[in-house]
């Protein structure tokens, strides 16, 4: 990652952007978990990404990079010709481009650059067996009753408590712990301070992030005179397969019975899940956004950040939230929802036009009353 | 937990619900955690909640559900009338209803079926003392100068620091850190990975889910020429006694002085409570709402999600702020505050009706120009 | 901290404040790690902060205060005039005030009474070296790989995993983990429970809050027929220095390359910062606030609370946004936005006016539809 993106900002007249550049970059980021760990010559490259080279087969590519900040050695891609006076502009050493791009400096060629970036982020991804190798850490503690899989990873610090089961081939990181009786499938990845808590259930290849924690006690109290009195949170969370749930996400366990996360469902960070939510196959959910409780939310559906969904409602198939938007009550299949309260999204385009548009009709208002005054004082 | 509500959803018509059912269902949920550790005979139940046994008093029930997910051996509740349907839908082995519902299964009759449900509840919860048993397990760090009642749980990883007070029957879950001088009271609950920082004070009965942060620095600083210079926060968090706070949630320390958290106050998962806040008794504020710096905020107050309130408010007394709200200043005892910026909550449902209607003002408007413009042209 | 605000607000007719009182004070919070640790007398303290005395020098001084909760032993300062009141109210031992501020109790006079608090507090901080004394705790686990500068202190249950390195003085608290590769660089400090994962790099003097997460991996997916793929994560997060980031807050790893975090910016409390984004020099983002992937936000920004940013934005220098706002697309420099979708704050300002009077404008377009009428009857 040598390339200083500093030096390029300040000689190529990008002095009117806005953002800011990396002051502090070290340059040497070899060593353990470092993404330059490792180099390919372009045409390996090619050859895995399904592309066809177009420059010198023996370039060595020591890193992926996005189109700007990418220097020397690295490669990048041109997703569409939008991107063209970025790629312009760029010191990558190579980069993958459409089939019928112009390009100055060595390139990988393919139908969709993206989808061939996404496979050489694969080629240069540490391996999971390195960062996690198979083993139980001595200063982590497994409880005697727990059942742990073959080639597990057990980090220092965490803790599998009484009970848990702990699949195959699954990573419960450095101070994550499993609470008495839950389980994770084979496969998984719980990343540091990650919470398991009592009797939840994950599945197999789910990757909980740091700080998620799985099975915290609904919100339920009975208020009486003077005192919230807690409503016991006795139920579970199960969590499919293939599920991902990002840093500092929360789903609480069913009051009675369970919270359910299907398969594929992917959750971004600081999200919150309610006491039992059922949450549909290949939902997405993005960052900051909260479910109430008992909420049924359908198969691929896409939550934009800061989204907000109501209690007790019920959310088709497909549906899409606009960022920052608020629902409640039962959303058909297919809709795509905006604002708070949540509107058709093209209604609440049109509702915005109108917003910028009240001084206008204020104005309008005052100008008729007027006229219409005049007009009254003439036929009076 | 043996029921399958896959099968029933695809063999009773309910193929038209958006929501997704639960395809990775492990049918033994026996053992150390689970829910389903426990049974008790209908009659045992029926005593426990005061309801009155409309069935065979030695029906065994080995745990409670929600009406829907609800299967062999399992116990709901019909909440009102509105759930008859769902009711007759049911495959629960039995259920608590009010004294007069027509009921096709086994029964518990009473006056209020939520309460008696709730009682239930507390039946069949897993006891605190067996998931967290009395001891400090081996591969905890506990200082020599922090102080521990008796009949403590502190688990494994768990950190209690140098002059910390731990109350009697209090647990310090696995992960769990007690910073230098922090208190915990008696009967206290901090689950794994919970954070309670340098000298701040926790009360009698807490909970604070996993990854709540007590104490963490409020957010001052001063603007100087190329600096953010750091404002020291030096006062501590006082939380109160029977207070729970939800996953990951944040409370602040004062800069200088007290953040006080007082009895009785609900804190959902997500929170932000600032520096030098005041809550006052019973107080419930749910999932991702954040509260400004000094803010003070009265008894009974309720905060629906994602609500925000900003710095040096005052609430008082039992005002209600709906979801998404977000307020600043003064708002007085009682208020019900929707919107942001919030407005009276009738208020706020008016001003929405009006945007509903803003493209017919729009066309009003146009059309009225165009009449009155002609009235000018007659009588010109 | 002996003074019980309880009894000087019930004596002192505040009952109609609506917000509660600290009913669970403890008397003596003498101890390690509590504010009252230390004392001095006030005319050494006016030297510190270089004010004027005007009262008894040798008078102890034991702790500083707010205005309202400071008691006996205690000092406090008043802002400005507007809290003139209140410090005639405040039963504080002596007061930091203006240089005209007329005073009833022993007082530092200053220029600049909130600077000159702010320097008190410094004096009353206590020193970090004491709370984290250096050295490495025996239930610790450092990996034989890293790389741990000189006067480190390293907690109990924290975890420095293979390849990290440690610069001079930096404080890794219990619980908290560097995973593979990491990088702190001196005189920083991780609070209990951090998480900075695989190859990530934090700057020298960085403060991170409990429960951050440096380093998850980014929310990209491809979507598939049936499945959603995980686009590997592969770049990390570089931190520079003089950066706090407030408890539980997320900054994700680039897909490729670095999400970059300026010197001096300073994050508050459960905040998300997506994965590619890149945050200018002393940028202030407050509490719940989040950034859309690959958005880049200029120098001297501040975000308040809840603000929500898309992705791909840029924002230009020395923006405003107000809490709660949502905006897209590019922000010019200087500008100061309000609302969902963001506008210009004036603007904004403006339309909520309208907003209130909606009311009014349908009654007006109303009458004027009648009044219209009524002309045109006259006139056919």
């Amino acid at each position: 990652m040598p390339s200083t993106l500093m030096t390029r900002l300040t000689s190529q007249t990008r002095s009117s952007r806005p953002w800011p550049t990396a002051r502090n970059r070290i340059e040497d980021l070899s060593g353990p978990g470092r993404p330059a760990d490792m180099s390919y010559d372009l045409k390996s490259i090619a050859e895995h990404v399904g592309g066809q080279l177009d420059g010198p087969p023996d370039l060595v590519i020591h890193a992926l990079c996005g189109i700007e900040a990418a220097g020397a050695g690295e490669l990048s891609f041109v997703a569409s010709k939008k991107y063209a006076a970025a790629a312009a502009d760029s010191s990558a050493a190579a980069l993958i481009v459409a089939t019928d791009f112009e390009c100055q400096v060595p390139c990988i060629r393919c139908q969709d650059p993206t989808a061939a970036f996404n496979r050489a982020l694969k080629l240069f991804a540490p391996r999971r067996e390195e960062l996690f190798p198979p083993g139980v850490h001595a200063d982590s503690s497994v409880d005697e009753s727990a059942s742990v899989g073959q080639d597990v990873h057990i980090g220092a610090s965490a803790v599998v408590g009484p009970g848990c089961i702990v699949g195959d081939r699954s990573v419960i990181a450095a101070g994550a712990v499993l609470a008495v009786g839950a389980r994770v499938g084979e496969d998984s990845l719980l990343y540091p301070n990650v919470s398991v808590l009592r009797g939840c259930i994950v599945g197999d290849r789910a990757i909980l992030h740091s700080g998620v924690v799985i099975g915290s006690d609904g919100f339920g109290f009975a208020r009486e005179p003077g005192a919230l009195h807690k409503i016991p949170q006795i139920g579970i969370v199960r969590i499919g397969n293939d599920v991902e749930i990002g840093a500092n996400s929360c789903i609480d366990r069913a009051t009675a019975g369970e919270t359910v996360i299907m398969d594929f469902v992917k959750i971004d960070n600081l999200v919150q899940v309610a006491h039992n939510c059922e949450i549909g196959d290949r939902t997405a959910i993005s960052a900051q956004s909260g479910i109430g409780g008992s909420t049924k939310v359908g198969r691929d559906v896409i939550m934009a950040g800061q989204v907000g969904l109501a209690d007790h409602m019920s959310v088709g198939d497909g549906v899409i939230f606009a960022a920052k938007s608020g629902s409640h009550g039962f959303v058909a299949p297919g809709r795509i929802m905006a604002g708070a309260p949540a509107r058709d999204h093209r209604e609440w385009v049109r509702m915005n036009g109108h917003l910028g548009r009240l001084d206008r009709y204020a104005r309008e208002i005052a100008d008729l009353k007027q006229r219409v005054e005049e007009l009254e004082n003439e036929s009076g």
